[in-house]
């Protein structure tokens, strides 16, 4: 078989690969991480590589302009190599697992998660005391009494004696038959001193591990959110339940394709799944890795891991094929997934480690919704209360204590920058803040304060809202003609230059198309049209609604009043709105540290009723009638503009 | 490293083998078992090749005669290999692994265990209907309707839910990650109609198995009882609850030493434990094997088997090491061991099929103890009953419904045939029957009819019996002077020929001396004082006793007013005995067949209070003053003669 050599730079990584591969395929073997949002299927356009040296046989295709083609770039997923080449990555073509490096994770969780952490809803276990404080994985240090001829139990039998809590009477206490062969002689060896790791599984409790001596102060576990771009982890310690640190990585899933769908599709391809599951995995693996070093910590004293992640995650994570949850009616394999040895998955913490996943609800409510409600307490309030989760899905839940009621939105990745021009993820060099002012320059506001490299979420809704105000932009989208000097004719249509390639650290200027501003519509619109129906489906309006708590790592440096003005929260009295930051990791921090919690969100995604939009035909109309800025009926906004 | 060849005959098997081996090990290696009762110490004289072509180093012994030196005749354990050598192995010295060829097994079965099937007592559930009728095993065929937008939980669910029971809400239904793998593809694959395998397992009911299509009528499960001597498993048709087959074979553990004692210390050397193991579970997958294939079984339809044995035997079985039962204070390292996967013990049913271990109670009373008082009903009584499984351990147990008290004496393998100088198992050409007439020759009985080859216990009872009232053998067990013309003085004392040579399938005349009698007495002896103790110290005596029963495979051919005469059972109306058989198998297959036994046996464990005879200084008098026959104390043995 001919094998090319491609070397790809600035990294200068090389792999030899057969005639006729892709340059993504080939990217993949060698390390590189391309954005590649569509999943390689040509229609993102994200994966623009430049061609130094080389044949290279190409498909036809609109994303690459001629002045492009001029210079050599290609798509790399839709370009085949047909001898040996150097290939040119431009950072903006890169999944930036770069920025991965301490200092920047710092900045990103500046700009993207330490607002998140401020407004981190506390672990309700320890403030309002409504779990009991029993983590999910305890250690128990414990001196058992010498077998004597009054006293003559078994080994096994005289450590459960031991171990066992008065009123759990009714919980099985059982340990592996690898335990148990080490037990005679190790408690001999240790003189009758050991410390039991003790994890609640499935109404009994497990020992997994059993250490001479007494390390009983040494008793850590994992708390995941298992999102479709970003992977959040915790280490805590199950002692005193303090969090010691917080790592936000992106998803090395990423590369095969930026939403569920992708993944889903990509997950079909000969080895597909595999790839998926070990790509979150590692990722996971990673940040287990950095925080047990950061924070000195043995791995072999982490014996629990908890995730929450929406339906598609989870099944990856677990390597279930996710199939069935693409197709009508949108069932997935399984919403509640056993408690399995974190090894079973190839998560490195204690080889005898659980992982425990928190429950879903449906193909498109998954675990992260579960974890939501379990931190913000929606099913403990007496009073109808709405969480909207805004990621690459938009998740709504509204309830109380009596009900509580939910449906997922296809958002489309816009609010986390992809699929628009100028998106980006809100990582460093993201206009993130946007302020127009007719007499001068937009002023804004980049994370990290550098030089803007493009724009996320937040960073579009207020520039929206502010050429709203401006009269730049019409309440149907289209940006008025000679309505301000940086208002031009671009190659797909009308845009807005919001920063000049000359003050950007980018190839071109950094602009907002109308098919960006189309695409953010069609976000909001959706979001909205399913939290109104849902509330309509119950008899009720947003004037209804006690509290509207907004998650997502979106949510926390939303400008309310901009988001109001495009229709994307409900015009309520703001002191509503509560930031609850990335609720789906502190539900799933508060289910590692209470087994009462674990239960509960077993019982919370049993209560949680999944209303399909899909089939609802109501919902149409709503999205259509939400298609305008803030609405098309502004009786519902009078407070927005 | 120079190696030798070996040449076993009449096997005509070889194996290479380094300098020094010894013989023993290398018939090991060869695949030709020896019998070597003491595991390799140069002690029982079981061992005996004899020598016919090469050089080797033999350490001195008493057990070899001069007469036997000249005809090359060796201890295997004792000698070593130093060049090329040929080995003749006599019959006497086989472990007789040949005597499982199906003609054999049957004469066996006939000989041995086909009364204790006649008496075996029926299933309890079957009959009174003490137990309900779940096995642990169920196979349930499952219609599913397909998912909708109305009916639209998740793949898993949906199974649950049709696997679920109405009553049975709060046993919680589990399955194990590689079927939830598979589930979504197989349930569309098999148009939504599958069997699923649920067996029961620590308060749970997990789903081992999902198969498309209906298989519910395939539903079979082995019952195992694991004896220090002899291994007997049932293959069970689950859905009528019909025993399919026995099989009784030689546990091949034999090789390594005879009784529990001499196991243990093996298990101390390098690979000993791993060697007993792969010897246990080698010789239950030959039943498995052997079972399935005469009666059509495919093994993946068999997802359940169940263990009863003593406590050395299961953990053993289970590669526990079983070092501490031999140390004071005789503690095992788990009495309850929880259910695996029976793939993880070695034992190749369906892959991910369960083990279940009847509970023991001690070190010297085991699971097969306790599955003998479920199959007895003994903890049912309201009388106070009594139990004795006599075998190589003799274990008793006193009590009714309201109290269990059990000991465990150690008898010595004299009643199988060990130790003693014409003692065989009770196989192929034993003398099981024997009367004596002073003016004929003795008349006896051997199992299968043939030429006798040895004596197995119900012979010895038999034989002793009849000296004592033939007035050959005096009531302290002297063999008296004179007293007949088949009384001699032999190499080891004095002795009463049962067969001459010419008559028997032997080397040698088949004897009785004083020295077989005095172990015989020992034994008996034993037994008789660790009953008496333990219904003295519940304030009663044997006449107390409602029901004696008497289980084991020694039991089932014994003639008890013999066994009155040498004070073996105590002198009650002889309408008190009943013969249970194999009460530990029965009780094991009755576990199988209804998971209520199964938890019934965990609270009969429970409920058996342990004796322990060596700290009980009244012990020791009593066993004085029984090493008499019947008994020193004629008052309580007034009608046995």
């Amino acid at each position: 078989m001919v094998e090319f050599k491609v070397t790809f730079f600035p990294d200068n990584k090389s792999v030899e690969v057969p005639d006729d591969t892709t340059i993504l395929s080939a990217a993949l073997s060698a390390g590189v991480s391309l954005n590649s949002a569509c999943g390689g299927d040509g229609v993102c356009g994200r994966c623009r590589i430049i061609l130094k040296k080389g044949r290279v046989v190409t498909q036809p295709n609109g994303r690459i302009s001629a002045e492009e083609r001029s210079r050599g770039v290609y798509l790399a997923c839709s370009t085949s190599i047909h001898s040996d080449v150097e290939i040119e990555v431009p950072a903006e073509s890169r999944l930036e697992l770069e920025s991965l490096s301490p200092q920047d994770v710092e900045l990103r969780l500046k700009g993207k998660y330490a607002q998140a952490e401020e407004v981190d809803i506390p672990v309700p276990g320890l403030v309002d005391g409504i779990f009991s404080g029993v983590p999910l994985v305890e250690k128990i240090s414990v001196a058992l009494p010498q077998p004597t001829h009054q006293d003559r139990v078994s080994d096994l039998e005289r450590l459960y004696r031991a171990v066992s809590r008065p009123g759990q009477a009714s919980v099985p206490l059982l340990t592996g038959l690898s335990n148990i062969r080490r037990l005679g002689e190790l408690l001999r060896a240790a003189d009758w001193r050991v410390t039991v790791t003790v994890n609640w599984r499935e109404g009994s409790r497990e020992i997994v591990a059993i250490e001479p001596g007494n390390t009983e102060n040494k008793n850590f576990g994992f708390a995941f959110d298992i999102g479709t771009t970003t992977i959040s982890g915790q280490l805590v310690d199950l002692n005193n339940k303090k969090i010691l640190g917080t790592k936000a990585v992106y998803n090395r899933q990423a590369s095969f394709g930026s939403d569920v769908i992708t993944r889903i599709i990509y997950a079909q391809q000969a080895e597909g799944l595999e790839k998926l599951h070990h790509a979150v995995i590692d990722t996971m693996n990673q940040i287990i890795h950095d925080l047990a070093v950061e924070h000195g910590v043995d791995l072999n004293d982490a014996s629990g891991v908890t995730c929450a992640g929406n339906t598609v995650m989870i099944h990856l994570l677990l390597r279930i094929d996710p199939a069935y949850i693409r197709r009508e009616p949108y069932v997935p394999t399984a919403n509640t997934v056993p408690v399995i040895r974190a090894s079973e998955s190839g998560i490195k913490i204690n080889p005898r480690g659980l992982l425990y996943c928190v429950p879903g609800v449906a193909g498109y409510v998954g675990g992260d919704v579960t974890a939501g409600v379990l931190s913000c307490g929606l099913d403990r309030e007496k009073d109808v209360c709405v969480l909207v989760d805004i990621g690459t899905n938009g998740e709504i839940v509204a309830g109380n204590r009596d009900f509580l009621i939910a449906a997922s939105a296809s958002a489309g990745p816009a609010f986390e920058g992809s699929g628009v021009t100028c998106g980006m993820r809100s990582s460093k060099g993201a206009i993130q803040k946007v302020r127009l002012n007719r007499e001068s320059p937009p002023v804004y506001e980049t994370i990290g304060g550098c030089k803007p490299r493009g724009i996320c979420g937040s960073g579009y809704i207020d520039s929206i809202a502010a050429m709203l105000k401006a009269g730049i932009l019409d309440k149907a989208g289209r940006i008025k003609d000679g309505a301000d000097e940086r208002v031009r004719e671009g190659q797909y249509g009308r845009e807005y230059v919001l920063s000049y390639r000359e003050e950007a650290d980018a190839d071109s200027d950094i602009v907002i198309t109308e098919s960006d501003i189309e695409n953010i519509k069609r976000a909001k619109a959706a979001i909205h049209a399913a939290a109104h129906i849902l509330l309509k489906h119950c008899d009720m309006d947003f004037k209804d609604v006690k509290k509207f708590f907004i998650a997502g790592g979106f949510g926390t440096c939303l400008d309310t009043d901009n988001a109001v003005i495009l229709g994307l929260l409900p015009d309520i009295d703001r002191e509503k709105f509560i930031f609850v930051g990335n609720s789906s990791l502190s539900g799933s921090r508060s289910v590692l540290l209470s087994e009462e919690a674990f239960r509960k969100s077993g019982e919370i995604a049993g209560k949680i009723t999944y209303f399909e939009l899909s089939v609802e035909p109501a919902y149409m109309d709503e999205y259509m009638a939400a298609l305008f800025f803030p609405h098309t009926d502004l009786n519902r906004f009078r407070g927005a503009l």
